[in-house]
């Protein structure tokens, strides 16, 4: 990342960033000046300009319009407010389809996408690139010097995924790179399995659909070469742009929870994170997996401050049903945002769209205008935030960390496992929810990551593990670190090769025990634990109904927590304890209820001694950011009715700018906020 | 309508008509004999002949054998039996297939259809016109004065739905035709959303598989275009029929609910409206959606009766679980659609099939011949039906509309919606159930009808709405009527474009209040409303668990009815009335229980003063049709139990033949039926 | 089969065949010293070697590399074990395809698959069939007169299913070759519904996706067809084998429950049957569907012994949820394959892979080794099977058979039919486990076989009847037979033409009765049944909920059993018995609850005076084998819990190798088996 930029950047919009996806080109010019004197009103600092203008700026190969947006672009500067200047990559004009089809996306069906929609592209093509880059150089040169130009929104959600024969030969080229020789592919992909040994390069292609299985090691290969390719084309354009604004950083807007790109090999490139998210309402659990993915920016970007590039303002209109947010809710969820971390609170978009596919998403000003709920709300927000200028570029320090990890995402819900129906997603939510509840802050890493500043790790179902993360656990327990390790982990290396050894081959010694079977539970049938005499992990008596998964486990220098009670694996143990000098390893054999895993994680927060920064009632939020001489602690409370703490610090209520003392009592009605500045 | 050639068909015909298809080509010579002497006995009186027949009339191409139709027509002549004779084009020989593979038709994904089905040809293709018109040409000259002709049924439930090159083109020509330029196509599909301005009419197609959302004004062209196209290959086919034969009749087949042809666009091409209708026995709600369908035909002909020409003896073959008619309801249902407007009932098919696609739909003689149910109850169906000869030509006049509208079926249920998992058929069904309730008689209508007749008007979720049915909505209530409008409506014009204005900016005057946001409820939410004091739509106390749909109503000129009692717009509208003159606008904000708008839409007539012919008890449905010297009751009980009425008129009891005097009671059996004939 | 080659087979490989599919070629070679040292331990006698090998052993067209080959073979012989030597067609290399685009096969929907999975080969193509007919010849005349050769195993679990064009032609010569005229081809298929006459032999085609509903009687051809181009392909190879090896007799794996292969047609073909089954611990009728298929496989080899080809050792992977075998499972699965005939009890795998597709497919050596309760499991069966060496060919005389067809399945399962929902697998099995549960012998036939030796027989659901097959059944009842048949049987004849005469046609006569109108019942209703007085098949009194069908019965000369008591068929017949002679027809109009068809068909048993071979407590199976000189019994309780029983015979329990006597109690543990040996 370009600090240099990003720095200079920040000092030309200081505060919270506030704004949206600002798209002119679907209004008549006369909108415009209602736009900019609404944005002011509403404290709109950053708009994200053009990310869908190609076919509006170039309507014809090589035709070029720039006047619609000197004009906005005029109009913005006067006004005050910045553009985040996309290039527009992510949308091709209907002519490039039309004089060069080979420009179109083919789906893994083989069907080539037609046009009519966005992300149609084949990142391969060279006239896809040679056009995107032209039209992104033109746009550079243009507003090079413009005053509105802070900063490059470089395409957006990066997402293609084609299987043309174009990009079956950059496949092709990428596998020779990485193995060098045909052997070491066969050898590594195990292509006797099932008698596929390829003898000349020019049999290896892309997974097309295959009848039957798939080979997971080539589905993974597959996998991270589509995250490179895409990452080479955004690094060609990234490049393209800094030489020739060099003080201009650019970004590009991840996606929360997305599977087909590895935001970990992204995120270096990015002068700043930036995120789109959009927690369904009717999902309690949107709440704490909108909480899993800040604390996964803020630690893609190493620490710093990110950026939320889109929310909604109310309902988005992609899922079956597309619940409003209710009243508050929005304002609630962009203060968690900066709680973990985030400098800038954006929208899509500024002003809802009459037409097209995107109508009924919400936005900052919708089709009802100033005499809304949500504009009041994105207007009051836009001018509370004022009051929080002082937490910008604070950071927080985490003492836990839990592992999310694309890589093993891919590899654990591949085909052909003891269970199929696997989503990783929901089980490292459910282990970052226990974390939560504790209000400890967390850093979501990966085992690559650099494990020394943390105190406790947390590793759920790490199934796929390469040589170093398995050093790198042994380390963090040598260094008196403490782990929480679920069941079905260290099982395959990085080729989706099972490490031998009994399993868990890559994790036999750090758990203290090795497993006979694996083995899932029927749908729907639970198999009763009970905890052990003299463990310290659990009350005692303590009983749960675990599911899904038992392992048939056989202690070694482990100690048990809890047993099976009944089922053919009755008497053996289904949670470990395993102390090596100042540290240990907690393992979980079968899946825990939500209620019994947080009870567990309770204590292991508490045996690593972490503690949260502020006491809270149940339900309320607690985070801290800190800079040298401030520490900024966060209170949200998530819940439908009044809270009241007590509190244990000195300090000034941000939002309400009033002083607050230890002892005083504050209450926090539903849904509400407090930011209290307190000095180190 | 040729209302000419119709009037002399009915001389030729009187009477109800009776009968079904005929595909003697399925049979050997031996069972043609057999056939007319059964169809004697049953009364039937018109078979719809050779809707299959092309491959055994023309084994290849321009090779002709007309031999056996000769001997059919003849054998139908004979025995007084008139023809409905098919054009054939509904299933092309497989010869056209293999000497021209252009005819065949091409699903969206881009697969060309095999043959071996029906349905499956390119309504583009000159080919197939030029030989689907030579067929019909040849009948039409060689038939022409054979006594047995009585009409032509032209294909049959015209369907196909082509993505090929040939439709790609017309559909192009189509657009020219309509927007005239690329800038008024390009604002009407609103291509400024994600960029997807086209620059040269060669970039424009069908709308094809696209990567993410659809675009949904193109998508709605596409649909409109898709109903042309068919019309036209219909009118080229039926103008040479009328070039030919100028007093016989045409029509085709038309489908119950049936999305993908617009049979308003239909019905003024047709000399008589006929109807394709299967409920589904396993069904509820059959009941009243064939009494919906029914009203509909008798609309769509302008009050004129329609025929019915397919229903199933007993059970259908295309549904997972397909369940016979119970004894009586064959019977039930035909006198259903006679009270509804029909002239005719008819079957598909005259005999049972021993093979293909369709050997177990029922058919008037089934494979166990005469000594079975369905067939004594279709014999005795034919011979009791002689008795209603005075009903012909007798007609319904209604003083209630109910809204049924393509356009916005598919506009409504188009993609990236609030709620996505809508179903249009289901909401007008069930505000056409709540009419049905009260025994008035309703026509289905469009907002493009003339309206000047009825009192009371119901809109269904109207969420498209062009600027002349606002308008006519407007003038509706100017004239004193009553209107009835659900959530959701008023919201894009026919471009599908947001009518600005806050919502529903298309009725915002109409209903006296704005929306100022639009969210759904999740999945099995309910949510309580409550009727205010002093309204007098609901009894009071009201409650009601409403669900799925809320809108946050800004009453402006509106009364308050009922508002909701819990959520985050406890305390807030959810219905309204709002009087204008004489007239006045209920609006319903969110979904009421079946038995809560079954309950308002009574009070709603009641407000209009419209009645039902003749008191009843709950399940005797009661119509009218009349004539100038004649009104004719029908009542029909649709209970598994007895059902007693008192009279309220004098008359005769037309299926019985006598006399029935006011004041007298007379008990309906279960599933019978009364028609009793009352002079005016 | 090649009966002669088989006897000297088993004279090299006395006792009970025990082993698995092994693959070395994915293994170093220092591995495989150890796996013939575990081999010997767990007293493995025969090993498939080689299924997958292909690409290891002909790495480019047309050279070979058998060294690696060379040596497992040497290594197998000198260690005692033999080879069931694969000829590896069923994944062919990828050069093949890369070379020879056109022996891919093209999926139904028109994609031609690509490689990287298995079975993935087009069965008409004559590179295929050369290339892989070129390496079988290579291994025949390698491996000739190789000590370690046992066996030939060839490809694998044929299922190929191509609709590519060469297939086509296939297709088209096929029928032909069965009609010989269009005309009779169009007659038998009813090609005038819908209008599909041929009229040239270039019309006809696979059947490739239509619009719509498909002809049935061409997708019965097809399966048909689809048959028997995989049977000649698999012949071809197999006269190639013999030719070279005449003493070696071969076989190719059977899939259980596998819909597109007719093994009726594939069985004489084999020289041995051999079966691979994965009973789904998850489900409670896999213990019964198990042996449904085992006592098919010993019907396939007209009494012969058979081979248990392939189990799990513990869990497969490809279902969604993969449960292991709980303790004991393995071992009482493996001996009721023995007490149903078989003389072979092989796993695949021998080791687990450590990658690709297959690598969570439990082996009889897994990951973890010997220190696994699978490994000790495996090991402790394949000793224990020495003690069972005189079972060795001894065979099983059932008096009672249950019909189960291909043809039929394919049938009844069609499209268009009044139940759509229909699954025949689940409905004989049904039939199947009523009778598993009175532990007399079954027979698993079909109407064609030789029916002489049965005293019962059970048909459900037999929708499809030819001619000759309607005769066996009149047949075996004029012989004394008891026939027992449920709804939906004789309706339509092998060309799925409706048999005519009332339903059923095909078996009027023998049910005494006509069925008037057939529909099934909605989906959740029932309709209750009651027995009648005087009939000797239930108690009285009796009723029980019938459910998903209803056949209107005329009975004619039969007696009625049961009646309906509600509903539109209330007090008209349910269920008839048409006594004949000394033989019986038992028909059920309706499907009866689980226990009612239980009781219903142990007094059809009782009936037909045939007993089980030793009284038993409930759950514990029983099954005669026998020689000329002995009989053993098999006892398996298949419970949780302990079961007693009390000795009727004396002899040895061979398993434990004690003398028991006629009186004694015996006492089994959960999953445990005892076999006792009775001298005749």
């Amino acid at each position: 990342m370009s600090v240099a930029s990003f720095e200079s950047f920040r000092k030309r919009l200081p505060g919270i960033i506030y704004g949206g996806d600002y798209n002119p080109e679907q209004w008549p010019r006369s909108t415009w000046h209602e736009d900019v004197r609404l944005m002011r009103a509403a404290n709109v600092t950053l708009v994200s300009l053009g990310v869908f203008s190609w076919s509006a700026l170039e309507p014809a190969d090589g035709e070029f319009d720039f006047g619609w947006l000197d004009e906005v672009m005029d109009l913005l500067a006067v006004n005050g407010i910045f553009a985040n200047l996309a290039t527009p990559n992510a949308s091709p004009p209907p002519w490039l389809a039309t004089d060069f089809p080979e420009t179109l996306m083919v789906e893994r069906s083989g069907t080539r996408v037609a046009v009519g929609s966005r992300g149609h592209f084949c990142p391969s093509s060279e006239v896809y690139r040679d056009r995107s880059h032209r039209i992104a150089r033109k746009l550079a040169e243009r507003y090079a010097d413009h005053p509105a130009l802070a900063m490059w929104h470089i395409g957006n959600e990066y997402h293609s995924n084609c299987f043309c024969d174009l990009c079956d030969e950059r496949f092709r080229q990428w596998l020779q790179n990485k193995y060098g020789t045909l052997d070491e592919l066969n050898s590594r992909w195990g292509t006797t399995l099932w008698g596929q040994i390829y003898s000349q390069w020019n049999q290896v292609h892309l997974p097309k659909p295959v009848r039957g299985w798939v080979n997971t090691a080539r589905e993974l290969d597959f996998a991270r070469f589509n995250t490179d390719i895409q990452v080479e084309l955004y690094r060609l354009e990234k490049d393209l742009l800094q030489s020739i604004t060099p003080d201009i950083p650019a970004t590009t807007n991840f996606i929360q929870f997305f599977r087909i790109q590895d935001y970990r090999r992204w995120a270096p490139e990015t002068d700043v994170i930036a995120l789109d998210i959009y927690p369904d309402p009717a999902k309690p659990s949107s709440l704490t997996e909108a909480a899993m993915q800040y604390d996964l920016m803020r630690h893609l970007g190493d620490g710093a401050p990110w950026m939320m590039m889109e929310q909604a303002a109310g309902a988005v209109s992609q899922w079956k049903v597309n619940l409003t947010k209710q009243p508050g809710r929005m304002r609630l969820g962009s203060h968690q945002a900066i709680a973990h971390g985030a400098d800038a609170v954006m929208f899509f978009q500024w002003r809802a769209s009459r037409f097209g596919q995107e109508k009924f998403h919400s936005a900052m000003l919708p089709h009802g205008g100033q005499d809304t709920r949500t504009w009041q709300e994105v207007r009051d927000l836009g001018n509370e935030l004022r009051t929080l200028e002082a937490v910008v570029g604070a950071r927080t320090e985490a003492k836990v960390a839990l592992v999310w990890d694309w890589e093993n995402w891919w590899a654990v819900e591949g085909a052909a496992h003891p269970l199929n129906n696997y989503d990783y997603r929901e089980v490292v939510a459910s282990h970052y929810q226990a974390l939560w509840k504790t209000n400890v802050a967390v850093d979501v890493v990966t085992l690559s990551s650099d494990l020394s500043k943390y105190r406790a790790l947390v590793i759920p179902n790490q199934y796929l593990i390469s040589e170093p993360q398995q050093e790198a656990v042994r380390e963090f327990i040598r260094a008196g670190g403490h782990v929480l390790i679920s069941y079905f982990s260290g099982i395959v290396n990085d080729d989706e090769q099972i490490i031998e050894n009994g399993y868990p081959g890559g994790l036999r010694d750090v758990i203290g025990a090795h497993i006979r079977d694996l083995s899932p539970l029927a749908k729907d049938a639970t198999v009763e634990i009970a905890a052990v005499p003299g463990q310290d992990l659990f009350p005692s008596p303590f009983t749960a109904k675990a599911s899904r998964w038992q392992d048939d486990i056989a202690p070694e220098a482990a100690n048990i927590v809890a047993v099976f009670t009944e089922g053919h694996l009755k008497g053996k143990p289904a949670i470990l304890d395993h102390h090596t000098g100042q540290g240990s390893a907690i393992y979980i054999g079968t899946q825990l209820p939500q209620e019994s895993l947080e009870r567990l994680v309770t204590a292991f927060i508490e045996r690593s001694a972490v503690e949260s920064p502020h006491a809270a009632p149940q339900d309320v939020e607690v985070t801290e950011r800190h800079t040298s001489e401030n520490r900024f602690l966060f209170f949200l409370n998530h819940s439908t009715t009044p809270k009241t703490l007590e509190l244990e610090i000195n300090g000034k209520e941000l939002l309400g700018n009033r002083k607050v003392a230890k002892g005083e009592k504050i209450t926090l009605e539903a849904s509400d906020v407090a930011v209290i500045q307190v000095k180190r």
